[in-house]
């Protein structure tokens, strides 16, 4: 095979389609070239913890949103990939709710594995992408950082697997130019600890309000306050951590809120989302989409409807992650390997878009959005030959988490669930939750 | 004239390049068209200060690298421009150190006066720019924000003038990534009073380790601790202020110094300088130099010796500002007019750079670089219809700043210098600047 496939970035997603050709060529395939573009000097994506914001060593916009003390805050059960378990990687099943650095272990002792390493052209950014219609590929031209040099190369396929929870969405308040605290968006937020003995303000009302206030809360933070736009959270909080109405503004260290409340406020946390956001493609080929289960013009997901010699992966919200990155990927692959075909009929790719979106919004309940989710991973599973694996099992865990929060929002993380992949169950965990400060994999493992 | 002109960045250096084009039409002149392309929503370049860190509200890296309580570290006699006085857009002489918003407005006044907004595409990022041999002329595209569109239109000459104090150079060290206090370079440096009360710790010895630990002094910081490399600043510090010497590592809170020291700290803020950056160009056309007087490649300081189609303006390190970007901009306008020719053997081009470079090496001090910096705006302006103006007298403010500097650290603000452009002598400020803790341009301007 001569075709040359062009992946952009080397995170779960992009990660997922490397392993994905390298079972296929496993399996004895022939594969095409695959050429992974990745801006930072190692792989993981958003799992790549680092203590930089802002702009990386190269100048570039610093990719990960990952902070110091993250657990996953959802159950390994519900991610787990069906062709490399966690009881294969850690040789024994793990807790539910490992902290980064063992997720991102685990990530990487799959590829490791593959040894596909030598696929990826580190501190490499993706600067332009060109759909060359006579000759019908493209043209991807790249900055190595390293070397300082710029280049280009052609490419029949282009993977986009950037992510999405990169580019911060971030919007400006009355009072924010005089404010004289922090002000930082969850993609800048660190380190807990420097919110010691302070009183937060987070600004948001979904995961990263959640998850980073009670970070904050855990490590020592004086208040906590939450503020939401739609409706609160609703968890049964603890005495410290107070939800309040739509933020209006802040004059001095006082925020004002549309209850007419207001708090004395040390740090701004913006917990307001994230965008999508390709920096590096033209009109014709940048997807513009909301954050949502169905995403606008991508056919199956992943084909981008305009030209479907682009795809792009996880640009979906999502409740299960790695292993529907697994799907895609191998769907994807089957696709560039001539096993599955893409309809020719442009009106046929985006009638299934619309078909998922009207299906997506027939209900607002969060069981069915999960349910959703996993028949979608079952929809492409079913056409390729990644392990089948029970995903409504998995389902099921993600019922239980929301059922945990409800009941103890600071103690979710100390539940276990049984794993569909191997069966077992995973341990209690040695320490709860909010007492586990060192979160280090070492400690971690000691179950 | 049918020529067709990129200008990428508005702030100094574009808005010179503007108001140069704008005053030779006036004076009846056939211009070309001037096209603007300024990332941000306002002009004014680091002068446009935002609140904003990180990347943009388009996720663009954020330019701006000013500071809320900024106020001029030289004397505005040396910067002031030569066709527009403070006295004429003030309507009298104001003192010597303008805080920021004072002097935003100044170079605001100018460019209102000559009418060029229009000529400015805001919120329009460069994403790529090529020359195209065969057509001798350049294809630039560009991210229309507002409109989430990219285009592309030619152009015969581009102009880069995107600073280079805006990509910050952020080195790492052992512990960084285990450090429970906030970490930020001065790019991303806003508001001293966050560090009210703190032991802040300032890595560099350059002038943002000068000026940022001054701010942090003024506004209550517990201590104030500078680390060098090479050399102390050696200015005569306020009793909580330590020079220490080079950084090793922090552990915990504590930092550890190379002449075996060690000192307990809350931030650190790394004054650790900018980088040329340029993404949006290809190795053919990418200035890369040095921060130094003779920067790399460029004849006469501007004309690109690879390309002199292409130009780029203030990418030298700096004493003079605003008036070297008209010596520049008048110069470079002159060319692309037909009024001065670059010589056509690039052997020439490259000795002319090479001859520079050797002048700036002859000689580490501080009063031969002011005048060897005199000299090359001496050297432009005649051969333009720049106002000739009193370039020596100009650096005799600058020598007389070195001194007040060496005599008070933390009082140089205080003291006034004369006008070159109007000989009159400025007042003395009315609050000394480590009082003035109000610097608004209203309060600024009561004398």
């Amino acid at each position: 095979m001569t075709k040359r496939i062009a992946v952009i970035g080397a995170g779960p997603s992009g990660l997922a389609q490397l392993r994905a050709f390298q079972s296929a060529a496993q399996k004895g395939a022939d594969i095409p070239e695959v050429v992974c573009f990745e801006k930072q000097s190692n792989w993981g994506g958003l799992w790549n913890y680092t203590w930089r914001t802002g702009v990386d060593e190269n100048g570039e916009p610093v990719h990960g949103s990952m902070y110091r003390y993250l657990w996953s805050n959802g159950p390994k059960e519900g991610l787990e990939f069906a062709d490399y378990s966690f009881e294969e990687h850690f040789g024994k099943q793990i807790a539910s709710y490992p902290p980064r650095a063992v997720l991102f272990d685990y990530i990487e002792g799959r590829v490791l594995k593959a040894n596909v390493r030598d696929w990826i052209r580190f501190s490499t950014v993706v600067r332009w992408v060109d759909y060359e219609a006579e000759a019908g590929d493209f043209e991807v031209t790249v900055h190595d950082m390293a070397a300082d040099r710029v280049y280009t190369e052609r490419f029949d396929n282009v993977i986009v697997a950037s992510g999405h929870f990169s580019s911060p969405n971030v919007p400006e308040y009355p009072g924010f130019d005089r404010f004289n605290g922090r002000i930082v968006h969850a993609h800048d937020f660190r380190d807990a600890r420097e919110f010691q003995g302070k009183d937060v303000l987070l600004m948001g009302s979904s995961y990263s309000a959640e998850d980073i206030g009670s970070q904050c809360w855990k490590y020592g933070a004086k208040s906590i306050t939450t503020c939401y736009r739609s409706a609160p959270m609703g968890f049964d909080w603890p005495e410290n951590w107070e939800e309040k109405g739509g933020f209006e503004r802040v004059e001095g260290k006082t925020a004002y809120f549309s209850d007419g409340t207001t708090k004395d406020i040390d740090a701004i946390i913006l917990c307001t989302g994230y965008r999508h956001y390709f920096p590096f493609l033209p009109d014709d080929l940048r997807l513009k989409t909301a954050n949502r289960l169905a995403t606008a013009d991508l056919y199956k997901g992943v084909a981008y409807v305009h030209n479907p010699a682009l795809f792009y992966l996880g640009m979906q919200d999502q409740w299960f992650t790695f292993n529907m990155f697994d799907a895609q990927a191998w769907w994807v692959r089957d696709v560039i390997l001539g096993r599955i075909a893409i309809p020719e009929d442009k009106q046929v790719l985006m009638a299934d878009v619309a078909e998922r979106e009207a299906r997506e919004e027939a209900s607002d309940d969060t069981k069915y959005a999960i349910n959703y989710q996993a028949d979608y991973i079952k929809e492409l599973i079913a056409e390729t030959d990644y392990p089948s694996f029970d995903v409504d099992g998995a389902s099921k865990a993600f019922f239980e988490w929301k059922k945990h929060k409800a009941q103890d929002i600071m103690g979710f993380r100390n539940n276990s669930y049984v794993s569909v992949m191997t069966g077992t169950m995973a341990p209690v965990h040695h320490t709860p939750w909010k007492d586990a400060l060192d979160d280090s994999l070492e400690v971690y493992l000691q179950n």
